[in-house]
């Protein structure tokens, strides 16, 4: 029972959602244009350009890594360097295709709490070096939400703006689950984005209900030229792109992009609340989306792998990532934390003898 | 109508085929591993060796340029070169892919009747240089079906397969309509492939029938050691897999790869047998598999795109190619020659006058 | 005695001249400060403004390849395409390196007499393709004197100049043999270059009598934003640059540079002259600069090769290059001269018989 | 007066010295065979193999970025990773060239210290990971002496190997003051290299004393297949190689390599000695080649710069690093010793009244 078995590894374990389903099965229609110049692909890019409030430029690619990758890559040349945190995705679960894509950008880590970079961390680094023996930094990567599932607030995207400003450093934002910190946060896309000094964003469907299927969104249309060649040569055009757009015009329009998002963030919130009355577990970060980081026993997680609970751990610290995503279900949660409390019963017991 | 609008241009223009479409709506049952750790992807996996009788090495990309750049990056370093056709996909419409994915190894264009490569035309692009001032050629690289619609036979394969050991050259196939070539030619996938020293196949999907995705098959494993890696870093690796693989299962098991390339290619057929009853239309090239390429009078091909018939033309030769897929009609075809004909019968009496 | 044995080959034969080389014994006074923050550099750089009366950008790489492919790969992306003659060095000779600089750029080939591109074929390939499945055009790449040892008159930069504009194209002058262009034309190095449109000037120091060293001239300075990071990067920053900049300014400062190529240019024009008034010999293109290009019977090449005679030849056209440099003697001229005359003059006697 | 002002920099603000200058002059006899093919280059390629002991691929770069990031480019692929000291030349300052020439590859930094890797650290960033969304480790480069003019041992060297043969991994050598090392360590450079697992080491000309060259010696050859296009396709072929070869001879075939290395080796150990004996310095890591690493208060430094004393400084740590080279004298070292007591003096007068 393979369904039985993903259930809290990862947003990208979960199926297609029925909107997203719908749409596309719409969308097979008959022939259609190829390469993004049918109606799907129109409306979808139009429909992001309403929602974020501005013309901004919309190209589609076939997962986050190339998202991610490439446009980073429109953005810096090969001698110089993206400044992003330690856990961020591009440099721990990318395979180094930042620097594939950007033939040697290097990516600069800066530590910071709650998976967030900071104007200090972000000025410590450009100031670090100013000589041509050191890749010259150019870019700010941000992930929101976090890959420890933290939100920036907009004070601290503005006050990142400035830094960025200050040093002429372009903003790229991983929208990995941007969905989520959307849902969660309240403010409009906007807001959050380019009216915050993000350049680009790379948002992603797949996580939020697609088959598979990024968008990426230039707000800074300057940093778009050409940028369907890029995606071209990097093989991801899609010649039946109907099948990526349509999705995403399933998603959006009938708001199940937010729908999917604030369910997946309610679970985790419910989880989260449940665990806070379990003695001997400790929330890690604060949770701010759909994931749940927390400190577990190790015995606790022996016991929960034993009994084929999916989830990530991190090594040596005894951490556990719980993520939660649009088919999520709170019978689910529910049977997770009952398994927890036994163990730890169970080995309270032994203790206590 | 756009659905009505693309019918001859390619098979990249139709949706996805009813089989593709089941398999990827029952692969969509609650959740399952990432990154083809799932169960469709390991039965598909297995299809494929079933399929071509050999225990080959089985990834999937999402496109045919991702396909044949990794596979010939696969095959060759940055200082190498690639002997193809010079009407190749790789050459004329993959925007550099090959070079950007080989950070740099050159194509050598050789020519060769009815877009085929020959023994001759390989050897003497090998022999011309042999100092480092140029990049060596590695790899041969042939189309099949063609380009141009042709077919390699079996015994051009392995007089191909000759001068390739004979140099030391490995052999990639850009199978882009490779399923068209095998319903056409009565020959098992094996003997039109490793069997005839084929190293890399790059298997399409998306034009048989798929939403999307490619199948590379190295039948030599020896040159896929990391390739995992490769596609992952190139942001070739789906999440979820499964909406890939699920899809190639359900054309491979139900034999509906064959019988849309079947039908794509009678489609064709019969095209070309209409077309040879009308004066004034010249076939091109023999129409082998799923593609007519046809002369026609400039004033028909005006008159045929007025009635907005799509299809390509090559510039300044008065040749077009009409595709034919697996969602191609018969009453469709029936149309078009009705309008090639009036186009024709219309002219002549403006010239009798 | 290998001095003996290279004097037709190429001006890459020869050694250091006198001038090259006191500078730099000059330059190798103590200690100074490396990668080009020293004295010489800063002259020599400032030499070159001088010379070419504009207040261009000044690098120094180690070979022309470099230069050629980093100048290139400041013009464009990897997914742009430059325009260049079938013949050009950056074609035929650097191994693919102005792809591996770029991560991908292609050369597109085009056709014109005596190895210069004309406004007309680079018109024909920019508009050949303007679909993103195809590199988009970006440089114009022209050779001077060219690879035929011809030379692009005034006129003709500035019809190139025009399509550039036309086109927004770049104009990159691989200056291989650059100081002898400007020996030969008489025109002065700023009309030559950006007064035609050039953008940037690979000028070669190693033929004109260095030991090695490059100069990259921009004078489109925006365009060499970062340029210096990218040679670190690409391993073509000297630490000792000192090395490098002082012969360029001996070169220049005792104006040996004209010296050295009116020295080549005059060998070159007196060989020429002695070959016309042989029979059985046919100058192949304008013999312009300091190369001649001769069809020669097949025995006669051979009767030189035997007597180790070093030059190049074409495969199967029947054509040899003689390359004069700046210590070419006039008594090897004759030498050569007379070789040819006696291997012409024994055969016909075979064929009176 | 420029020689001045840069004594302890680095060994690459010295000149040429007498053998290498000797034989380049020597090798300006008339005109050679260009690209390596002239009668120096095979005696220089010869030696290295007498010297070494052993039958290697040799191969000339102009500096060590290249040659370093050539290396290992030719040890990994784009999707490998290369395991160094988070102090290492080719992470610190080389602006991504090891990235760049692999079009890609990540380096992964180990703590270790004295700037040396040690097989627990290198162990643990194997075993960290072992999924393909990281790249995989190919290759342990270490320098010899290190960064921080410590030497590994031929014990540690030994551990290493060991560790490099576990995991599969090749081991680069970064040899940029190699020559000090082995002047050092009284070992044979087999001993020092291939004996202990080396299979690639770029030994450093320029800051032995050449005006610039590095040669690169494989002792696993096949892991130089067609290196020699790779330097050609990387603007690393000289064209006339013989003025790197013939120095290289020089430095060899008369001794000075070693000769060179020893005097700024003693030079070094006699400023250190001296250090010792003044209060308030501290000797930050052992001296063990040329490269001496001191804190001084942050007075002493600001006074020694006020006088134009060059060297390096680290920000924070209030250390410096005085670098001897083989034209370092002792008279400059003492006058260096005089004005640190000097320094040292007057500030304890101002702090004792």
């Amino acid at each position: 029972m393979s369904s039985h078995s993903e259930q809290f590894a990862s947003d990208n374990c979960s199926g297609i959602c029925p909107e997203a389903l719908e749409y596309m099965i719409q969308a097979n229609q008959g022939s259609a244009p190829a390469y993004g110049n049918d109606e799907w692909t129109q409306k979808a890019t139009d429909y992001f350009r309403e929602l974020f409030e501005i013309d901004c430029e919309v190209f589609f690619t076939f997962n986050g890594t190339a998202a991610n990758s490439l446009s980073l890559a429109a953005l810096c040349q090969s001698y110089h360097s993206v400044i992003c945190h330690e856990t961020a995705h591009i440099e721990t679960d990318e395979c180094g295709a930042p620097e594939f894509a950007s033939n040697g950008s290097k990516l600069l880590l800066a530590k910071g709490e709650n998976g967030k970079l900071t104007p200090q961390a972000i000025e410590a680094i450009v100031t670090r070096r100013a000589d041509i023996h050191y890749p010259k930094p150019k870019v700010i990567s941000i992930t929101q939400s976090t890959e420890l599932g933290t939100l920036y607030s907009i004070e601290e995207l503005l006050a990142i703006k400035e830094i960025a400003r200050k040093y002429n450093l372009k903003i790229h934002m991983d929208g990995a689950r941007f969905a989520n910190a959307v849902a969660a946060m309240n403010k409009s896309p906007a807001e959050m984005t380019w009216k915050s000094g993000v350049d680009v964003l790379c948002f992603c469907g797949t996580k939020n209900g697609m088959a598979l299927g990024e968008a990426i969104l230039f707000f800074n249309k300057a940093l778009a030229e050409d940028f369907d060649y890029r995606c071209k040569q990097a093989g991801q055009l899609a010649s039946k792109m109907r099948f990526i757009s349509a999705p995403w015009l399933g998603l959006l329009e009938t708001g199940a992009w937010l729908k999917n998002a604030r369910h997946a963030n309610q679970c985790a919130e419910y989880l989260e609340n449940q665990l806070l009355n379990i003695e001997s577990v400790e929330i890690m970060f604060p949770r701010e989306a759909n994931a749940v980081f927390v400190k577990l026993p190790e015995h606790v997680i022996q016991s929960l792998k034993g009994k084929n609970w999916q989830f990530y751990t991190f090594i040596g610290v005894g951490g556990v990532r719980f993520m939660c995503s649009w088919n999520t279900t709170q019978s689910k949660i529910d049977e997770l934390l009952r398994d927890i409390k036994e163990a730890i019963a169970s080995q309270s017991k032994v203790q206590s003898r």
